[in-house]
């Protein structure tokens, strides 16, 4: 398939390489930087070696090649519809975005200004660090379609991608992306505050990461709510006021985290309520 | 070495074996339920057939045999101290718990009341669960000793345990413990919330169980304060709006957890101003 990325950060670097390697042409790197457009090529260059037709760089997006059968947005979300309001008013083709939380329907006026496009979803599930690499073929990907056509198209590009091709409505993605949020984000700014409550401590942050890759394994087979350790699924209240007295003592901790431990521990406290 | 333990949850049964695997005798294994014993005796049995001296089962904390080089206090952290205060007077050796945030002071009277038994802390980080084995050599072993004579001993049994082995003062050991807490609880819990929030959506917490593993991957190389993904720390306040929207529109959602996401979303969003 001939393939446009529209947008050059991680979503698009990541998804370009699994595209060339799956065997799809990347015609096209647009971003308003030519510079981070070329080092994305220049990734997609090392990976086979000369690609049989080098993708073109393009800073300007009335330059995007007509004859492609898909054109990937891969910019930031606020970004997005401002992108669909400059596609060429003659591409053909299918265009999707690659975003969580921005629904389908900001394609909705497509079918007036760009009669010969179709739209759809394409929503890769992963945090994508630059330069760290990523086994793309267990990322859930997450499509949706205008119409049944679209979406055999995108599972046919999809299914040799990834093992998890799944169809999620507007309102499953956001919830997908706010539950990425909750697990992933939040998760890891904890692991900061414990990095930082370390730190301040004299003690390495190395000391938990045996106990933070333990946890996401043991999630891996085990339901989250059948999990919880700690004091606080324990009633151990005890503790938990002992904990809140230290970071009380500790002019360093944020009062916010401070509050946040210790409605957390309420909550956790009630998970094994919800079971009885 | 002849250890008892005094204790038979899931500290005592990961350390117990631990221990047996690393060519200690357990001579004994105190608990108030012999059942919860019996099951405890019956796993160290099982790892080595039986053993040289098979351990006794005591319910009654008198029966602590007197010639054992080691008691390890391995009773919830509420307990520490009544079991304490039961311990046989004319014990000699070492006695140690493995509490996280119970102060190495819990011992402060034992001069004057067991003059023959020295004291210290053993304290693996981990989370431990019950059925699931675990490799022991990777989780660091906090130690504390009344002197350094008694410091040596429990480095010498410990060492073979654990890779990581290190001294930690009651003060360091409690954050320690609170940053488990934060690392570890937390994470588990905002799994949950995702667990909830995406069979609330008709999806499965197997589409986040990848994102979950590659974050707690990450964290293992990466400075948690610079492997922050997500709208939060990019600011992108839109896509934040757009989940507090979700979440105030999904009746099932708890209070709680949308101020939690508003309030932990500015904390992630300051992470960079932090490194400015």
């Amino acid at each position: 398939m001939k393939i446009c990325l529209i947008g050059s950060g991680n979503v698009g670097t990541h998804l370009g390489k699994a595209l060339v390697l799956s065997g799809h042409e990347i015609v096209q790197v647009f971003s308003r930087s030519s510079a981070h457009a070329e080092t994305l090529v220049k990734q997609l260059t090392d990976l086979l070696g000369p690609l049989p037709q080098h993708p073109h760089v393009i800073t300007d997006i009335q330059d995007l090649e007509k004859q492609s059968d898909l054109y990937i947005i891969c910019v930031s979300d606020r970004a997005i519809s401002s992108v669909i309001a400059q596609l060429p008013t003659d591409l053909s083709g299918i265009v999707v975005h690659t975003s969580g939380s921005t629904s389908m329907d900001v394609f909705a006026e497509l079918p007036n200004t760009h009669p010969n496009l179709k739209y759809g979803v394409f929503y890769p599930l992963q945090t994508f660090t630059k330069g760290k690499e990523i086994d793309f073929n267990v990322i859930p990907l997450a499509l949706e379609a205008q119409d049944e056509e679209v979406y055999q198209v995108l599972e046919t590009l999809a299914k040799p991608l990834s093992q998890n091709v799944f169809p999620c409505s507007s309102k499953q993605r956001e919830a997908l992306h706010i539950a990425a949020v909750f697990a992933c984000n939040f998760s890891n700014y904890f692991f900061h505050e414990a990095e930082k409550l370390l730190e301040r401590n004299q003690l390495s942050f190395d000391l938990v990461r045996p106990l933070i890759l333990e946890m996401a394994t043991k999630a891996q087979v085990i339901s989250p709510r059948f999990g919880q350790t700690g004091p606080a699924v324990r009633k151990d209240w005890n503790i938990v006021q002992k904990h809140l007295d230290f970071l009380d003592n500790d002019p360093e901790t944020d009062p916010r985290i401070r509050r946040m431990y210790e409605e957390l521990s309420v909550m956790i406290s009630e998970m094994n309520d919800d079971k009885a």
